[in-house]
């Protein structure tokens, strides 16, 4: 039998809020066995930007990455959020190193070519060194990945959190069992976006395709959700989605949204 | 017979020249060996901090590091720098990772008390992790230090890059035999500043304090120097002082000053 892995993704919007933060980490910390924590990045990215006067660039929800906001993503996702991150947990006694993509060469990608729309210095991922990541985790180690690749030619992407949460969860699903646990600001995939309490507790592929087809989920759920489907198909364990502060209520299926074949 | 491990450290003013960090840093990687860098953090976060109207406050040549100030060398020296030389070292084929004290809890440190002068956010080393640093060699990992260091509270702190260096050398020197080697813009240390080539090409802590005294050494080369013969005191094999460019050479002996006991 495979050994388990979680794989807990953390949105932005809970990074941004440091009590939040605070009470998902000591969770994160407590939760038995071997783990990775993806995040996103928050809102301080684009703070920092105006500050330093770089505009950000917003093309249907995605940032244009040129050189300058480049910069500052390596050092607000890279440097501020990753480190602060890692300090926390390490003063949780959770062993954590902060990693971009470029670490040890775990997240290799390719610059996205340009069509429509050039997105700047963005990566689309090509390949996950599960080797590098096994061998961090076998060294007592647990891995915290900022939303950051690299390209061959030494070039740092801007990389989606969601896309490197299911790109790693199905590379370490050859060795591992993973669950792979998306954590953000809402209790789950809801029916109803004006309530909270509305939580669809378990999603199918046919149930998925019904509640898109009717409009009850939409927007940005959808790609998140589609990246949690395919990750099940290519061998991922369990998928599912909750608040932040359920994290361990959703460890044990009592809390947030489940996704199954 | 210990394995040989080579610590070099890279200084920032090479850190800010693009040419000579990538001269430097293809040398590094055909360095032969187990290896560790440790960078200092360059001009990049005075100015980044100059653009987000930060005041940088100097005493005596050490910088204060206020929270503002500490969130600014967070995002430069563990995002900005570290990343961007860890990519480019990746692209040429070695395969570093890069770290910040809280990383793995490789370096703890404490902030430093309030004497005259209230340093802020810097923590002075109590404790290199060096198993854990072994374990990061053992996973065929070349691990690239930056100038940051955490406290038991979780707390980031600002820590002189050189200093990390030598103690990040005693500690791995009682498993390996370390050469540590300082790399900056100068060929070594010289006995006329104004004379690039007046290289001292070996001291020992008698020429050193003959130096010293005839003030042909003096000022910011000091406290390198002490810690230099500090480290040799504490049982690191080899120390020496070079030019970026002549890393290889320096490691052959055939460049820049080596200092002995």
């Amino acid at each position: 039998m495979s050994k388990s892995l979680y794989i807990v993704k953390i949105g932005g919007n809970v990074i941004d809020n440091p009590d939040a933060c605070a009470r998902f980490l000591s969770d994160f910390a407590s939760l038995d066995g071997l783990k990775i924590l993806v995040h996103g990045g928050g809102k301080v990215a684009t703070q920092i930007a105006a500050r330093l006067q770089i505009e950000t660039e917003m093309v249907e929800g995605r940032r244009i990455t040129d050189k300058p906001m480049l910069d500052v993503v390596t050092m607000v996702y890279g440097g501020l959020v990753n480190k602060n991150l890692v300090a926390q947990l390490q003063a949780l006694k959770c062993n954590a190193i902060g990693l971009t993509g470029a670490d040890g060469g775990i997240i290799r990608s390719v610059k996205r070519p340009v069509k429509t729309v050039d997105y700047g210095f963005v990566g689309d991922i090509e390949e996950v060194n599960e080797k590098q990541i096994a061998a961090l985790l076998g060294s007592n180690l647990i891995p915290v990945i900022a939303p950051l690749t690299y390209s061959d030619e030494g070039l740092l992407l801007n990389t989606n959190a969601d896309t490197i949460a299911s790109a790693t969860a199905v590379a370490m699903g050859r060795e591992y069992d993973v669950t792979l646990v998306y954590c953000f600001e809402k209790k789950g995939v809801l029916s109803d976006p004006e309530n909270d309490d509305s939580v669809i507790s378990s999603l199918t592929p046919e149930s998925y395709e019904s509640y898109k087809s009717t409009g009850v989920i939409y927007k940005g759920m959808i790609p998140k959700l589609d990246g949690a489907f395919a990750a099940l198909h290519d061998g991922v364990k369990r998928v599912s989605i909750c608040h932040a502060d359920d994290l361990l209520l959703s460890a044990k299926s009592a809390a947030g949204t489940t996704i199954t074949l």
